[in-house]
């Protein structure tokens, strides 16, 4: 579909949908986005010009169909997948890929370590992912250097965040917000630097006693991204790892420099977002949120849960779930998925499908508590077949109806029962959707309570 | 434990907790769980006296470890189990019981609506269980005119609702706020009337034309729950059965009763608990937390859920823990569980585990953003054992820590595995748990910064 629509722009210095946004042009992607979201394609121009939303739309990924992050449309949710050194190979990713979209995940991260070729296994994602694809770079970074943190140069980043650039991916995870002077702060966490990604650069800020190379060279990377079109998805290094750290000095110190390379990079026209927390109690996502709306200028925020406890592994899909709905609603932009198997194994199929049901669940959740128009069409069309015993399209309508079949027919399979006014929670005489309050039965009741006035209410 | 403790209250005319508090007495079971909460015993017969607190303890039910239900306790969570008429027995309702209990459920509700003799079910319930039992007295009482609604008479209310509290039972739901001037309004909801008993007691006054038969001798049942000390827990027929439908008139028409049927329980010293939805967008879950405080002077809230989206059948442990959660901070007593088979069949075994985890987490997250002295203490000790590997450590601390170590040794089964620095989900090199920075490292760095001013953070 996009190949057309970005023929023309090739070659040009800037082909960023923020760039075009500002210059008051319209593009295909953008109406694209408009019609998805049932919104006026001047609102999505007007938000990516002004960097509260964006389109994460590398021009090399032509088989990619346009969605947004931000605050002005729905909320969005993100899964991970990716190989590892031990498993995995590019039929299964390719498989994870077809089942994130499946269930629902408007845009997937490959996060693969190792397992085969890198550059091959993405390549293969992109083709095959009508979502956005987002990475993180440092990982192959280092896999380039034999694993030998220290060995690292600033050159080695730029020159696989180009290659990510190049074959494309849609947005990148950069640690460029964690410095040298924030590492300090961490000294009186429980649980350190958690960031896979940004305990690399700590470890070689430790060692070479130099600044973040990520931070240093940012206006190198700016320059890749500008001639593709890749969105910062900008790293929070030092996000909490339990409830204890969360909120403290260090994730602060690194959101206040999120917020200036968001503005440095919005100055080049290139499209960014933020990431978030990590374990967060309740009562602290809606400052978290609001904190980053405020350090970051609104940049749209990408959230990872927030885990609201930490004594639930194995269910951290829904520890996280909490937080994430909460995020959502206070004006989260994106939600990273976590599935049960979080802390504990790498996911398979079923706990891909299990968390991204969760945060199904939670974006539209907060969805709802936003208002958003027409957010809840579906439930109350689904509590109208519920209250009709239309079992069949109360399945349709749900989440995951594949689930939702299983579960009822586990105990009543016959077809006869799919019009069945009850199932076997309640059984057939004591379903509460069987109490209806026939019409003219109110009426008559009302009557009688008009001339009865002690019944009044 | 407690026989020695009622045996000198039998014969007494009023042997509620609060009565006792009331008189300024301490009872065993005030003292039994100021300790089990870690709060002084004056605080506990100042809530209970107040109506702020319950403490369900039927004198007949002699081997309960006693527990409250307050705002100023720790947020409880309760499980329904129950015989239905196409299944279950009295071993299989016991094997229920012992679930919930080694699950961690506060309270458990037997929901029995058939399946056998409910009395003999629900008398070896009682005798099994640990924790306090509620019942729902309407169903037996239908079963006990053969189902016809329209031959109810209160007589055969007070039969069965005094059967049950000679029996043990500890709280019983009593749908006496439901009222005939409050028909008209379900009206215009997508759902009508969704709460079991409240739609037989709505049927009841269609047909007769005639006020609620619960609400007219409430004062009997008063009486009936003084001698035994039965705690009420009002139930709200008129909950919203849909997010359309949450909030709305007849809700709230409801509540307003519920409010004045709560003072009049007072005044004979009967302990009171409020039952609240059900279905509520999130947004609005404040709303109904505080509006329950309001109407009824803060007596306990007792929710169901609830559900802060429909479109999730299957997965309504999670919509509803969401919602549980967050009723949970805004002050709310007890969460009443929800499990995956919600609104599509019968729980078996693993459903009542998952739902009660979910409400375990729902229930101890409040606790957390609530800042419950030391609530946050498990969370921190398991969040060091993770970021030592202390993987044993990691499990015992866990929620379930049966489904932590299967999860964790689906892929890394050898004993070896149980203090590796990582799981499987990143792999042995990217774990983010790896990423120690060393005091030494950091005392180094500090001395190096302070010589940059340039670095200074």
């Amino acid at each position: 579909m996009r190949i057309e629509w970005v023929a023309k722009r090739r070659g040009q210095s800037n082909v960023t949908q923020m760039y075009y946004a500002r210059q008051g042009l319209l593009t295909e992607e953008m109406h694209y986005v408009a019609q998805r979201e049932n919104l006026p394609v001047e609102l999505i121009k007007d938000e990516v010009a002004r960097g509260r939303m964006i389109i994460p739309a590398n021009i090399n990924h032509t088989n990619l169909e346009p969605m947004c992050i931000g605050i002005a449309s729905k909320c969005k949710v993100n899964a991970n997948i990716g190989a590892s050194p031990n498993s995995s190979n590019i039929d299964e990713e390719l498989e994870k890929v077809n089942l994130a979209v499946k269930y629902g995940a408007d845009t997937v991260m490959d996060l693969s370590t190792g397992g085969g070729n890198l550059d091959e296994i993405r390549s293969a994602i992109i083709n095959a992912s009508p979502v956005p694809i987002g990475t993180v770079p440092v990982y192959q970074t280092l896999e380039s250097v034999h694993g030998k943190v220290e060995n690292l140069t600033a050159d080695d980043f730029l020159h696989i965040i180009e290659k990510h650039a190049q074959q494309g991916v849609d947005y990148q995870t950069i640690h460029a917000g964690i410095l040298i002077e924030h590492l300090p702060l961490v000294r009186n966490r429980l649980t350190g630097i958690v960031s896979r990604g940004g305990g690399i650069l700590a470890k070689w800020m430790l060692h070479h006693h130099k600044q973040n190379p990520l931070y240093t060279h940012f206006d190198d990377i700016i320059e890749i991204f500008k001639k593709y079109d890749v969105s910062f998805s900008l790293g929070d290094s030092l996000r909490p790892g339990c409830t204890h750290d969360a909120s403290d000095q260090a994730q602060l110190a690194e959101l206040k420099t999120l917020g200036q390379l968001t503005r440095r990079a919005w100055e080049h026209d290139v499209q960014v977002m933020v990431e978030g927390p990590g374990h967060v109690p309740m009562d602290q996502i809606e400052f978290n949120v609001r904190k980053q709306m405020e350090e970051c200028s609104e940049a749209p925020f990408y959230v990872l849960g927030p885990l609201v406890t930490d004594i639930a592994p194995g269910y951290d899909h829904i520890t996280s779930a909490i937080g994430a709905a909460l995020a959502g609603w206070y004006g989260t932009a994106m939600l990273c998925y976590v599935t049960p198997k979080e802390h504990l194994g790498l996911p398979d199929a079923e706990d891909v499908r299990n968390g991204l049901i969760a945060y199904k669940i939670a974006a539209h959740a907060a969805d709802i508590a936003r208002h958003r128009p027409g957010a809840r069409d579906r439930d109350d069309q689904l509590s109208i077949a519920r209250y009709n015993f239309d079992w069949n399209r109360q399945f349709e309508l749900s989440l995951d109806p594949e689930r939702a079949r299983e579960y009822h027919d586990e105990t009543l399979p016959a077809d006869i029962y799919k019009t069945a006014e009850f199932c076997s929670m309640c059984g057939p005489k004591f379903c509460p959707m069987q109490t209806k309050v026939d019409a003219d039965a109110l009426t008559e009741l009302e009557k009688f309570l008009a001339k009865e006035p002690a019944h009044k209410g």
